[in-house]
């Protein structure tokens, strides 16, 4: 039986829930990388790499969904019998590092950092088990700057990408706020027996999007029977309690359509008034006049709203206006550890959803500030704030609005092998081209003419070098421009008129073929189409 | 106890054999990466990018260890209770890729990939449990140009990075030569009883270079007991039988000096002669008849020799020769799925080793033909042929040879925070700096001066912006030269006069900032000096 089951074949397939990448989305992906490290770098942060896993101890858990605080993770022991885990984002080996090289560090430590992150989770569509996640952390200050800072670099990053202002907006709120609010209505969010009670809040709130306020009433109360019939049970609020954080969750200053989020973009406009120590937008000044009300004497909620104040002087002063920064209360991010303001990059451009109706293409990143994450080792509390970036959620976003994609021939020029006994002088034309910085290969497998130029369209050559025993005798070689042929090719019905008048072929002299490949490629370049978008 | 056991901090440190990146090291690590990806490249590979982990029978065995089939790897369940495993290197994911789709991919399939790769073994000096490798693959052709176009990419890489010829050499073998030398000795190589004392025999040659000949003698007859007492069982050859292995290993052409390999990589003045359809050099022909007359009539030793002949006549044509390329018997690669071809890159330059002795850098990096990986999936043998860098072995050595550093400073200038009240218009200084395409911030911390100088050292910032109340008097700033100024602070070892030299300092007007820092990061440039140099 052991036997037998040795001659099954294993079946060659993918783990769920994980993908292959291919050329064209690498380069694709990679061009969108590239754009976002500058800005990165250019706002002064440092790379760093730490390795895929970690010790489980010194990982922690701080996944979002803390129901299940021991699954979501993949560990594993190692030939000592310690316990590993892969890293579930770049926020908690950051820690770890901080911690471990905490007086050496120039303080404040700023790194951005860009990888793969894993999460042993049941997959779906669009959401996968590896991803990969680009984070920028300012660790060991208290100075609001730092946050108002990441929030301008989100949206620098957004507008160097291509996305227009008016399409997208950092959204922005405070913990402390809500901290304020739920001490406003006799609810001690730092009462352990409402730990609870404060995260079930916070999720209500973070439901807003999906359940409306009906839903959300519900969820702050005594609970919600949802379509399929399970029940989920509420905070078991009073009805007056329930009032004020609707009343709280609704307030913002978010233009509705994008021809008045452009004008709100041209924020030199508006009318500005002095406020905490400088100027601020008035659309900011008339939600933090509501959100005082709110708070009324708490002194968390009255600090929650006076950083964000000076967030808003920061921004006002950079000509980050309501266009392109809201003041948000119903941005809440999931992750428990937050401690101040939490923000939120959102593009606000309409995709269909899977009914075809439109939606707002939403999340593509955020983060906030957390104390606690190196406190786990140090013992002493530690502030930090940071940003994340969703890499595929945002390449997805990019390639529905065009951005990234590049026209033209991603391939290697392919040298044909018409003669296997000359393989070395088709190997010289393939390394005259390399020289001359161009893409290109010998034919290395070993099938016939027939068979080389289906490789060179799949391969989506520019054109192929062609030379047989007429154009040796001749001295000179065939070149098929491959993109313009199956263009013309598309046009001719006739399968005579197609042979006889051999379109995009030509030829020229052995010395002439860089010169010639060349043109081929800077025709191809400024025509913008590709081999792919005609096959 | 279980309370008290929660209360214990965990200890912030990195698994053993694992290590994080700083900036400097990834900015140089990057810089290396390109470059081999454009060689790949300019070669026709295309990238690939497959997940980090694999089901585990989907990834198979193929470790250099075989004595430990079942370790060496990381594995782990999912929800699903499946078994997932690391990936321990790139091929056999490729594997895997190829056979899931094998009908769509073009023929012969030609990839590249970069990234982390796992093992599950004890680390030592140098030896890491993830490091990087950068592969490229040939799959689906038995055309043996594929292998030599895999020496040469090797070698224009190596050249590439700035590794001089004569420092280096692609060393190559075929696997089918020693099963012919082994058939005319009478051990025949595919008879199952033979595949454990084959495979003692490719291990003893793997050994020469560390146990000489006296050494491997033993281990291909009766064993060797080693300094420490440890016995290692021998391949229980005869005399004679021993004596033409030994003869077989020691055949190679390769010039002993650097000043030899720099003359024979002067190729054009080597004598080369007709052979096996084409010209190729005498340096070679010289092994290949030594060779011809060990594996006497063994059909697999011929034809391995054949195929060696048929490269060699390749790199001949493209004038590669013995001083970059050496027919080398000694070079036999550890793992046991080779089936023809086997290369090494080694780099020659000599390097101290662990007693102060000189000893040759060694491989960075090598590949073979492989027929058996994808047969497993799919039960038909797809041909396929590989090279795989060693990135940070390669890497170690290019640091060595003082490549890939650079000079200047790395770090973001620094717009020093002199009074918390005007944070707007330091920020502005930072936003017009890096409007100009220069990296810089505004401190985000909360200390004073002199830290904020300290943190400016530590960052490798060019120079940082000071403006106190003084200058915005004067409506100026100071611009602060800190490796201009480190290096004079060094000079100047009376604390007097540097106070009132001030070196390296000076002032312009509010509207010359970024002019003035362009100057000074030019000027570092030039001089080529970094900050960290000094320090």
């Amino acid at each position: 039986m052991a036997r037998k089951q040795k001659q099954i074949r294993p079946k060659a397939r993918l783990p769920k829930g994980l993908r292959d990448i291919s050329a064209s989305e690498i380069r694709s992906l990679n061009r969108m990388l590239d754009v976002i490290r500058r800005q990165f770098e250019i706002y002064g942060f440092e790379p760093l790499e730490t390795p895929a896993f970690e010790y489980t101890d010194a990982l922690g858990k701080f996944l979002p969904d803390q129901d299940r605080p021991n699954e979501g993770v993949f560990s594993f022991e190692d030939e000592d019998n310690q316990w590993l885990s892969l890293r579930y984002d770049l926020t908690a080996p950051l820690a770890r590092y901080v911690a471990e090289h905490y007086d050496v560090l120039p303080k404040p430590f700023r790194r951005y950092q860009t990888g793969p992150v894993w999460r042993n989770e049941k997959p779906g569509p669009g959401r996968f088990r590896q991803f990969t996640q680009f984070d920028a952390d300012t660790v060991g200050t208290t100075n609001i700057a730092a946050d108002a800072e990441l929030c301008m670099l989100a949206a620098d990053c957004l507008e160097a990408l291509g996305i227009p202002r008016g399409n997208y907006v950092i959204r922005v709120n405070n913990r402390k706020i809500l901290d304020g609010i739920l001490e406003s209505i006799g609810v001690d969010p730092h009462d352990t027996d409402h730990v609870g009670k404060r995260l079930t809040i916070l999720r209500a709130i973070d439901k807003l999007d999906r359940l409306e306020i009906k839903g959300v009433e519900l969820l702050l109360g005594k609970g919600r029977k949802d379509e399929s019939g399970d029940f989920t049970k509420g905070a078991g609020l009073e009805p007056d309690q329930i009032s004020t954080i609707i009343q709280y969750s609704q307030t913002s200053y978010f233009a509705d359509t994008p021809k008045l989020r452009i004008q709100a973009a041209a924020e030199g406009e508006l009318p500005s008034e002095p406020m905490a120590g400088g100027k601020i937008f008035s659309a900011w000044s008339k939600t933090f006049s509501v959100w005082k009300k709110l708070v009324s004497s708490s002194e968390i909620g009255i600090q929650g709203i006076a950083e964000l104040e000076k967030m808003a002087v920061l921004f006002t002063a950079s000509n980050f206006g309501p266009g392109r920064i809201s003041f948000d209360a119903s941005v809440v991010r999931g992750l428990d550890y937050y401690t101040g303001p939490v923000f939120e990059a959102e593009l606000t451009h309409e995709i269909e959803d899977e009914d075809g109706g439109p939606v707002r293409f939403g999340s593509v990143g955020g983060g906030g500030r957390y104390d606690g994450l190196v406190e786990r080792f140090k013992g002493i509390e530690v502030p930090a704030t940071g940003f994340s970036i969703g890499v595929s959620r945002l390449h997805a976003a990019l390639q529905h609005l065009g951005e990234f994609e590049k026209g033209g021939s991603e391939g290697p020029v392919i040298v044909l092998v018409m003669d296997r006994e000359r393989l070395t002088d088709y190997q010289k034309m393939a390394r005259d081209l390399r020289a001359s910085g161009i893409r290109a290969e010998m034919y290395v497998g070993t099938s016939g003419m027939r068979a080389q130029m289906k490789y060179a369209d799949k391969r989506r050559a520019p054109c192929v070098i062609i030379q047989g025993e007429d154009e040796l005798a001749r001295g000179e070689v065939t070149i098929k421009d491959l993109v313009e042929g199956n263009r013309l090719s598309a046009e001719i019905t006739d399968n005579k008129e197609w042979r006889e008048g051999r379109p995009a072929q030509f030829s020229v002299g052995e010395g002439e073929i860089v010169e010639a490949v060349q043109k081929v490629i800077a025709r191809q370049a400024d025509s913008n189409v590709s081999n792919q978008e005609i096959l």
